[in-house]
């Protein structure tokens, strides 16, 4: 056969690229199944390995079912297969997928996906454009996205924090902090222990996340440390308060972005610390076939659903900028994990 | 940081892999929303692309939401972007995802796995092993795991039939041919359009299917050149009276493969050739890590359901070798598809 010198793709190439993500669909799927039953927490407690019949009788699930779940979760690099026909957890994959406290953990992602409230409702609103809330979101859904948001705190704490020029040392001798959006509390949890010479303030816009952060931090003993406050984050009215002002996550979601970011500028005491944490969409559309923006296009159906939209970096840093912050600089902790920051 | 030498992928390896793999995922669901809301077909009909806006106004959709999913199907490379931000289809991918009739079509594959019967009815009968029937299937699923099949006959007729040795020639010069678990006639209508001097049967379980497949003939003016005959495979009884037996997707069904393998044997004449197409399942759980085998590991899900699983390639060699054909020999059309074959 004479090939053309041509740059058009051939067919065997561009199916290729569609069967590859038709494996990485499955392998989703499967990684799911084994959360939700229990499949790869159990194969954890295994260090030589489980054989399909011990962990069926253990999961009391059915044998035959769980040999084909097995074959799938090792053909997704999930699980490696040692002697005896002994299945054990891949490498990291029980911080990957199991640990939420570690850092990089993503277990969550692909049990916020499958979801109905990401591509199913998206599909069903596409014609009518109307909006999807969190009151319509199933308490599973929930709990999901809020487990795929605590990496992003873990990585911050002490990690990302730690990356800002001259914050670390003021965190450490005591400073006053304010969080936005602080949802159900696990930023200032983490950083209240982190930092235990600084005193927080917590705001949110939603009562019930507050009350759920008001419960936990005194189950903490931390509720001295902490004050709360329901505003949204374009209402909140503090002047030279604060020595650091952290939104993870969030930032993204403001309603009126400008007014929030003069908010935050005039609550900062001189020299005071603006940090975003959020996710790094590309600016541009070409950018979007990398592996972490191709995630973030999928999280894009969903923050389309409640109104909004991933951000690219580059759009904060020049927030920050327009807005009078000095030094103003970004960088990534995770490829779908950036960090930006600005100082009075 | 020193790097130790290891075998031990490291975690941001092992995190890039399931990245991948949500990243695929997203794909899939982009994928099929753009199917199922007709938006790939809009795009197809404009050569020179179609903005967002006016792709919206076409399907009466809500342009924000449009604007979304295009972004992700290019990140996906289902779409590309041309000049004044015009999105039109990747190359191949009208074939690939939209044309039934294209041998290489693969668009049925991300709506059949997309759909509950797949994964939530496994996850579902996990713990109790139960099985699902097709009667428990949606229309919808039927519909879409027939598409699935189409481009198996269209690779095989008259490409795949035409790679075993000697075949094509008797198959012009007019044969008698046997087609087993015929299901809704897409196979014996093709062959009997391809092969004007062949005389066909087929057999199917399903008295449902043979009626669509009889009143389809009959529109088609092919009647006169087909008997129907239901039966199961196992108690369909013939001598000598075949120059070939096809079976398509279904050998790997069988309740009892080596009873219907005698059947065959029995209805050919001599010289008669069994032809058996079927996906290569991998042999061994190690090869089961390439792209179409994690796609057919999906798959297993369903088989499993349905109490089948797809079977290795080299399980037919030795079956046709146990059961006397001769001549046997198996090769690969697609990465899931093989055909394997032998003569009496």
């Amino acid at each position: 056969m004479t090939r053309q010198a041509s740059p058009e793709p051939e067919v065997p190439q561009q199916a290729g690229k569609l069967l590859t993500q038709i494996a990485g669909y499955v392998g989703v799927r499967t990684i799911v199944i084994g959360l939700r039953l229990g499949l790869l927490e159990e194969i954890g407690k295994h260090q030589d390995g489980i054989t399909t019949e011990s962990l069926a009788q253990q999961l009391s699930l059915d044998p035959f079912y769980v040999g084909v779940w097995c074959r799938s979760a090792y053909a997704a690099e999930v699980l490696d297969l040692g002697e005896q026909e002994r299945y054990r957890l891949a490498p990291h994959m029980d911080k990957l997928l199991l640990d939420v406290n570690f850092p990089g953990h993503i277990g969550g992602v692909p049990q916020v996906m499958v979801q109905p409230e990401f591509f199913e409702h998206f599909e069903e609103k596409l014609p009518s454009g109307d909006r999807l809330w969190w009151d319509q979101c199933s308490p599973d859904f929930i709990t999901a996205v809020s487990d795929t948001g605590r990496p992003f705190y873990n990585r911050m704490i002490p990690g990302g924090l730690s990356k800002v020029p001259g914050l670390q040392q003021r965190l450490e001798e005591g400073a006053s902090v304010l969080e936005l959006a602080c949802g159900a509390g696990n930023g200032l949890s983490a950083m209240a222990r982190t930092y235990p010479n600084c005193s927080f303030e917590g705001v949110d816009g939603d009562a019930y996340s507050l009350s759920l952060t008001k419960e936990r931090l005194a189950g903490e003993g931390l509720q001295d440390r902490i004050t709360l406050t329901q505003s949204t984050l374009e209402d909140f009215d503090a002047s030279g308060a604060y020595d650091m002002v952290l939104i993870n996550i969030s930032m993204h979601e403001c309603r009126d972005i400008d007014k929030v970011t003069l908010n935050v500028h005039k609550a900062l005491k001189p020299d005071g610390y603006f940090v975003i944490s959020d996710f790094p969409f590309p600016a541009s559309v070409e950018a979007s076939r990398t592996v972490p923006a191709r995630v973030m296009s999928g999280i894009q159906f969903f923050e389309a659903l409640i109104g909004d939209q991933l951000m690219p970096t580059q759009a904060f840093v020049d927030l920050l900028n327009g807005h009078g912050f000095r030094d103003v600089e970004a960088f990534d902790i995770t490829p779908v994990h950036a960090v930006t920051f600005g100082r009075k």
